[in-house]
């Protein structure tokens, strides 16, 4: 099935499918990926699946539907042009008149690798249809799971990708109700050890993988050794 | 039907029922909101209809479900007061037994009054379950629509309730390299002239009532008046 345009081309959709329960895609997503023939899935070179695929699979019929597996970049290659070259791979699909659904794990436009896609698509070729189903945020999963609210009345809400450091941590506790800290790694743990001593009043709540059978929940931080981090994981802060 | 646990008491369920289209609601949004006995929603005074309660309708079956329909504070009398009470009166149907599904636009963590109702039922029934399920914030929607990304790799993002002041906006501007201003007012449209005046390099894009027949979205915010202005709006500013 397509949604072919007056240019005959299909429609390129990028589909958050949330952050890991399936019963936590939309119904719009649902109903997407069910009619397009193409699903697109971004995929480390040695890994087994991918997380998006993993979550979506149910909804699925792969007797029918074809599934594009597209490389992530890896060390030996420039990120920008492996994105191209997806992007490309993408097009050729949509000029030959398919609909292409890129599945993305959470929302789509935060911290997703479709954006790289988009954006490339975007450059290249401004003409093929895009539309972008929003999904649920793992952030938004892992307060709700945490009991912990994000914001409320005049509260302001950060967002920061632990990854690329979190030297000023302290500066950004002072100015935001709520922090949220992407992806632990070791040095957030180590920043989030020397705030506990700046300012202890902050309370912090662990989260990883939320809302699949290997969720973790963690409320007292001291308790988290380097192995329980991983990629899925984030840490929210409030006052 | 309920989910009694040992207590024989009936559960509280916040959930999120997205911004506007009713295919935004997840699976497990549709399944919950269709199963239990009691469909709570808080309303203002005046208003018609609550909003929420809108996007949600037709997943609802009325001749078997009670909608319950709880007041927001009004000047008159003290906020904090009118929560405890709403809290209260859902507690009430707990106790009884029956699960209770408190609806909130956008996603319940995320400026959602379900944080307040929720915050008093913990304080005051803290032996009672409660699930939050979460849902597709305006916030993700706007940045779909628009196509515009909110954070990739190593980039910050902000989210500011624009009502309570944007005074240190440029400051902001300077250190995240996404600003997502929401419920926007006159003086959120003051700042941004302002600010594009200190910062002409920044990109602006306005979203109101996003995936819902009203939608608009405006890319060059001088064509905005004041009369386009509402609650259900944000503006997305990018680097």
């Amino acid at each position: 099935m397509s949604s072919e345009g007056a240019s005959g081309c299909g429609r390129l959709y990028g589909v958050g499918v949330g952050p890991g329960d399936p019963e936590l895609l939309t119904l719009k997503a649902v109903r997407i990926l069910q009619t397009v023939p193409v699903i697109c899935v971004p995929q480390a070179e040695f890994s087994s699946d991918s997380y998006a695929l993993t979550i979506a699979k149910d909804f699925l019929d792969l007797s029918r539907q074809e599934v594009l597996r597209l490389p992530f970049p890896t060390a030996g290659r420039e990120a920008s042009q492996v994105w191209r070259e997806a992007a490309e791979t993408i097009a050729l699909h949509l000029q030959q008149g398919q609909d292409v659904a890129f599945i993305a794990e959470g929302d789509p436009m935060l911290y997703s690798t479709f954006s790289y896609v988009y954006q490339n698509i975007r450059e290249m070729h401004p003409h093929l249809p895009v539309e972008i189903i929003p999904g649920i945020s793992s952030v938004m999963a892992a307060a709700a799971k945490a009991g912990v609210p994000l914001a409320t009345r005049s509260q302001r809400l950060a967002i920061l990708p632990a990854m690329y450091g979190t030297d000023d941590l302290e500066q950004v506790m002072a100015e935001y109700d709520t922090v949220v800290l992407m992806k632990v790694n070791r040095k957030t743990l180590q920043a989030l050890s020397r705030l506990g001593e700046i300012a202890p009043e902050g309370k912090a709540v662990y989260v990883r993988r939320v809302t699949t059978p290997q969720e973790q929940v963690v409320h007292d931080l001291r308790q988290l050794s380097p192995n329980d981090l991983e990629y899925f994981s984030l840490v929210i802060i409030t006052k």
